[in-house]
């Protein structure tokens, strides 16, 4: 059993929609939509090894705000509860997780320290969105631009021990810029591919009632070992890019990196070149 | 080394005001302020023995919301985060969050789920209060009365084996509608005592840089086995009873059930009859 499938058996108590993206949102009823989003993270299952203290509190912080960024939010605040083995790992790892919340303009404004057998991390965000930027995985029309942000790949080549991608893995760059301005652009769904492009594609696919028609001669592969390009690009996780669809009209008033992968489709599914893509990518499982 | 001394080495990355209390503030630019709060829960350490799922799912919720009920504030979402040592815990677990979620007003919107060596849970709320109504740690005035809700004691009772008080160690009720009534009234600060009313005593005294001078004959003293219910009274944790402190000339607009137990002093400390009380409560330690 994988987490998407467990997900799954507690819809009926959280609600569909809810449980449809990334964020949780709150209408604040004057024009802002609070969006906010819950990781957790340890020791055994999340952090690569040879990770400093400090890479791991990047990390625990970025994987939150990339989610806040993939709903076209500025974030504001971070709380950050921490389990500890070793109470002597705190402060490095608070310096990584503070350091990153200033990168991208919010700040770790509390959380909760506990003991715990291994080092345990939940990070949780909240970012503000004008409701008429407020962008979910949802909304993706047929003849929409598929689009990413970034090189999806190159955290799994890292990971695969190429030393040339070693921060792409370790000290992550959570899109925020580029996902204020891809929201305020007009895109008609949005959200961050750290599972993985593939699986990412066939989440948004669900939530939009859409599919999508892939072209690989568009894809920008990685730089990386003979072979290995496609499969990195496709079901690697831990990139923090965003994949956004976008009708043609609004794509240039964009002023980010982007590249255009594939469009919209209206049947469900994914597909490169015609042919079926594999559902699969990063999920924690029992 | 306590949980308290850990946060210690952490306050200059993250600020004194910002590591003075339960909840973290965001000024919502508009009159409001939101307040959130993340409480981290795992099996070994937080939950006794013998708790149902749904109980465990129960007070994952409730110690949240009795923090964001600390600051008067009107609890409005909560994100659940579990790591799960066998998936098939989740289904009940969630129905306990939900339930208690819905019971308080507010709405489990979202979370995380991960594989973990044993069942671990950081809830994290939010909740809205007006800025005139906001109340802290901080702010209690010489001369102010000290309050309290609830009967400290009971769950420290039946977490020796007095089955009248399960429940409220079990399905313990975060005091949402008096901790809006208190602020409304106009309290000076406001905190939960759930790690204990002699330590949460200290913390408000270093907090509000004031003292308290309880009264042992207007102690609302637990019904417990003989000898234990000072004890209990001042060292048991696990009640989600407020204490706060307000003027004298505000209670009487105060339609809430409470106990005064003495008075706000100038000079910093906790005493009872005018002897020193001894700081102590529930605190993790390594």
């Amino acid at each position: 059993m994988d987490d998407r499938s467990l997900l799954d058996s507690i819809r009926h108590l959280i609600g569909e929609d809810e449980t449809a993206d990334d964020c949780a949102a709150f209408d604040l009823l004057d024009g802002r939509i609070l969006v906010s989003s819950t990781d957790m993270l340890h020791e055994t299952t999340d952090f690569p090894k040879g990770m400093t203290e400090f890479e791991k509190g990047w990390m625990s912080a970025a994987v939150t705000l990339s989610d806040i960024a993939s709903c076209g939010a500025k974030p504001v605040q971070l709380l950050v509860a921490v389990g500890l083995d070793d109470p002597s790992r705190l402060v490095p790892f608070m310096e990584g997780a503070v350091s990153c919340a200033k990168t991208f303009g919010a700040k770790v404004s509390g959380g909760d320290i506990d003991s715990h057998i291994e080092l345990t991390v939940v990070t949780t965000g909240f970012g503000i969105v004008e409701k008429t930027h407020y962008c979910r995985r949802s909304g993706a029309r047929a003849g929409d631009l598929v689009c990413i942000t970034g090189t999806p790949g190159l955290a799994m080549a890292a990971l695969e021990g190429d030393e040339r991608y070693r921060k792409n893995l370790l000290t992550p760059i959570p899109q925020v810029k580029a996902g204020q301005k891809i929201a305020a652009a007009g895109a008609s769904s949005m959200m961050d591919v750290s599972d993985g492009l593939s699986i990412s594609l066939f989440d948004m696919s669900e939530a939009s009632n859409v599919g999508f028609a892939l072209e690989s001669a568009k894809f920008n592969l990685p730089d990386v070992r003979a072979g290995s390009a496609r499969e990195y690009y496709l079901y690697g996780g831990g990139d923090f890019g965003l994949l956004f669809c976008i009708s043609r009209e609004r794509l240039p008033a964009l002023d980010a990196e982007y590249t255009v992968i594939g469009k919209v489709v209206g049947e469900k599914g994914v597909w490169c070149d015609g042919e079926p893509v594999e559902k699969r990518g990063y999920a924690h499982s029992w």
